[in-house]
């Protein structure tokens, strides 16, 4: 009998594995593997900052590494492991991350005459050079299929699927007729696993296609042939040759075929999952259930949640991706985050923290946390907007920028700090608000993540600010602890709840709010949405001049 | 023929002399003395931050040593100088600055009975203990005479004559029993030089009374009685024992007496200035006059014009100060301001600048300085609010806060301080346009002060933003000058205007507005009014949502 499953995470840097047991959640073996093409894994134009690909060797070269140097681990840790007892491997990567495939399902980046052109590889999510049209998707798709625009809160994003693949197209139409189809990074790697990677066999995943290709069963499926002819005709013929039908994480996109078997040292047959995005398999890796936000808090955040489909949901203006399946099957798939949160504090520490808080950053974080720690809520009289990167969530609005107000002579920088740690939580709560006026209440916040993990003072100051008991998922690779977890459910072997019960584990720490502060980052709040309704909505209006008096009054009341 | 004037200038911290030549304008002595009591001359009280008083002996100790001194000087300057060829002298102080004094004119604070009582010393302007009695007072005159508020930009502040001695009254009422009479520190020193301290005796200067003691021939001079008693019974029969009449500081306080003019080395007899503010003889000494508006850069600003008064003038709302004669004769005295302007700067490059930009705060502004003069205006993408201090000028408003928006993840120091730098433009030109609106109009601005001196960057931030010739008085010790002037003037032996022709001099670099930037600065203005009247004024409505994405398409199109 079977006990262990393997979860591969591809992140925007690197690939890592781990090696799970089913019953007792104890992580065997994990490994990660730098890609090794380009700056850090991505391959980057020095004439277009907005150009950011990947080579689909590097996914190759790890794959193999990170799979056999867990499965060492296990054996040394645990000296009766067989891999035998594998029911199933996982994928989880980042996204929207399409790749171009000639019929055979061959990246056309793999290719010898396409070895040099950057179009040709991998589109990373985070390439942006498809804005326009991005822009002209929003456009035609307000006019012609606003229902479309609805689901992914209202605006199509340069990160997502059709844009690139347009840009493409568009940019360089060579690649673009060259390419049979496209395929999702998270649908390729199962492909390749189960050794079938004709694009009409590639099971494709709902969580990408509804998040990012505009999937729905609502309208059956990809968008209709005529809305994608009004964009361009090649993207309508395109089609054709893409896909019908999406399926859960929990659905076997097929066995682990003998080549791959043989490579990794793993038996063939195995179950191999259908892929997803890595925040949705990390939200099931952290235990997300109805009721339960899971917070994947790092330079930014991904806020998941999930919303049995037996309950009726209207689409949630803002929150960016509402999908039938993506997390877990049965439930919609609720995805909302903040363009930049541990970024803003990292853009603060190298950029605006004298070295009398210590010379490196570390030691800046570490006396600036110090010495916030012991204000109080208010006691600053500061409020920031969590915008230098943008808000994703609820405005959906790039070209929004930082803001910080009230600021004295006697400012000093960890006051500024713990006024940006206040901002990004008030943007917290902001998509949490919004979410349960739709129906959707969050009872629990699980958290994951590096300042989840490491930042208490952070940590104690979201409790308050979110009034909701904060956990800490137990394990550092939620995303890769998901995938396991569909590895192994997709086998048909286990089910889905009892794994998650069984692996799913929050540290001890849970931080509960503290009434006292509670009430006054109510005050503190209101004034956050004020200014955050004022500088971020059309249809805004209101007053702003006691925002500033408030803040002082606030901050003598605190004082007292 | 005498042809030498003495200017005595009372700081803060210290107090100078200039010793000035009046046909050439030659400096030829000029000696500093740092108060000795207190800290940097300023008695505080560990129990209260708001406590600030001087020591009248330290003006006493000052006076002997920095007249001699200059004299000293002068001889070795100038062998043929003689003490004989001073023609007079003049004085001015900080203010509002009262003293408590007894019958004979002698402050509280020098008596024995006193010696250890803070609040028999000089009340400092910047002491802020009466914050409560300048609201009641503000409150009443609304109620009760609204037309006192109007020509002191509606608010009635702490800083100001009537607020400090009722606060006296209330928290110390026997030294105010004690005190017979109180005498503002610049109407004071002319009198110990002419050697008649009796209050009844002393020349009152009409820029003191006007501008902090509500003073105002419309109204038969000081507030009525009537009013003060609705205050506290006690200030109204404190009137009897004030003035009824102030006067202007080219009238002759009186001859220089015989025991002076010994312990000084000059002439007994010669004419004694009426004493003034500082700012408004440094106006004088920068070469005020219609038209120019003279602006002393310092850690705040002090802005200075005059208006004819053969042309009918309004109340300015939002300017705190307007006064017949108060710099020059036969001229409105118009004064506004900015609570912060290098105060500002100080603030930031102390508490948010990294040591990469230097070691020392000096090497962090040159550092700095040298980065944003390379970029264009606009180019940042960031917009600032002034008020880290509050707003003196239009909004006479002190609870109100610094504001900084439009940043990102890759905004820099250096960015934020040009946004600094030009948000304290902004303010400036805020009081230019307010003036011009009411008829004052101000086609060059005569500078004076540290950061005109040493900061070409800002200063042509500054032209380009006021759009207007920037120039800076040649003098170092414009104050001093204008007090030097004042004493001349006196005299009777000369005429104003030709003394400030021949010893007013500008620098010769002339700050031209650069046309290419004022266009840029046109649109930033536009917005910096936008945000500046959102969080400013009670009246505001309008729209905030466009901000960010204009400072957005402006940094583009700079770019570009």
């Amino acid at each position: 009998m079977g006990k262990y499953a393997i979860g591969l995470d591809y992140g925007t840097n690197s690939c890592r594995s781990l090696l799970v047991d089913l019953e007792t959640g104890e992580e065997l073996g994990s490994v990660v593997f730098d890609y090794p093409s380009g700056e850090l894994g991505v391959l980057t134009d020095s004439k277009d900052p907005h150009v950011a690909r990947q080579n689909p060797q590097d996914y190759l070269d790890g794959l193999e590494k990170i799979v056999t140097g867990a499965i060492a681990q296990a054996k040394e840790k645990r000296p009766d492991f067989q891999p035998s007892e594998v029911i199933g491997l996982g994928v989880d990567t980042t996204g929207s991350t399409p790749i171009p495939v000639d019929k055979s399902g061959t990246p056309l980046g793999l290719k010898p005459e396409f070895a040099n052109n950057l179009n040709a590889m991998v589109w990373l999510w985070k390439d942006h050079t498809s804005h326009e049209e991005a822009a002209r998707i929003t456009e035609k798709a307000a006019e012609l299929r606003p229902q479309f625009l609805a689901k992914c809160g209202g605006t199509y994003s340069s990160e997502w699927w059709w844009s690139k693949i347009w840009h493409c197209k568009n940019a360089d139409p060579a690649v673009f007729d060259a390419a049979y189809s496209w395929v999702e990074h998270c649908d390729w790697l199962p492909a390749v696993l189960t050794g079938d990677t004709k694009p009409e066999s590639i099971a494709r995943g709902v969580c990408s296609a509804g998040h990012k290709a505009m999937y729905c069963e609502e309208w059956g499926g990809l968008p209709d042939k005529e809305f994608l002819a009004a964009l361009d005709p090649g993207l309508a013929d395109l089609r054709d040759r893409l896909y019908d039908k999406a399926v859960t994480s929990d659905t076997r996109a097929g066995g682990l075929c003998a080549e791959w078997a043989e490579k990794l040292g793993l038996p063939e047959g195995i179950a191999v999952a259908v892929g997803a995005f890595d925040a949705h398999m990390g939200a099931v890796g952290a235990g997300v259930k109805e009721g339960t936000l899971v917070k994947i808090l790092g330079t930014s955040t991904c806020d998941i949640t999930v919303s049995p489909t037996s309950k009726e949901l209207a689409d949630i203006p803002g929150v960016c991706g509402i999908v039938d399946g993506s997390v877990l099957s049965g439930a919609y798939g609720i995805e909302a985050g903040q363009s930049a949160v541990g970024d803003i504090f990292l853009w603060f520490v190298h950029n605006l923290v004298p070295d009398s808080y210590g010379a490196t950053p570390g030691e800046k974080f570490a006396a600036m946390e110090e010495k916030l720690a012991a204000l109080k809520p208010g006691e600053s009289g500061l409020l920031a907007l969590d915008w230098n990167n943008g808000n994703r969530t609820v405005l959906v609005d790039v070209r929004l920028t930082g803001l910080l107000l009230g600021q004295t002579l006697h400012t000093k920088a960890h006051e500024i700090y713990r006024a940006l740690i206040e901002a990004t939580a008030f943007g917290a709560l902001t998509i949490i608000n919004r979410m349960e006026e739709y129906g959707v209440h969050i009872m629990e916040v699980m958290n994951t993540g590096g300042l989840a993990v490491k930042n208490e003072t952070l940590m104690q100051i979201y409790a308050d600010i979110l009034g909701r008991p904060l956990k800490v998922a137990a394990s550092d690779q939620t995303c890769a602890l998901g995938a396991a977890i569909f590895g192994a459910v997709s086998s048909g072997q286990v089910a889905l709840e009892d794994v998650q019960t069984a692996v799913c584990k929050t540290r001890e720490k849970v931080y509960q709010p503290i009434l006292e502060n509670q009430g006054i980052y109510a005050d503190l709040f209101e004034l956050y949405s004020t200014v955050h309704d004022a500088f971020g909505k059309a249809d805004w209006s209101g007053k702003l001049n006691h925002v500033m008096k408030r803040l002082l009054d606030i901050r003598k009341q605190v004082h007292e």
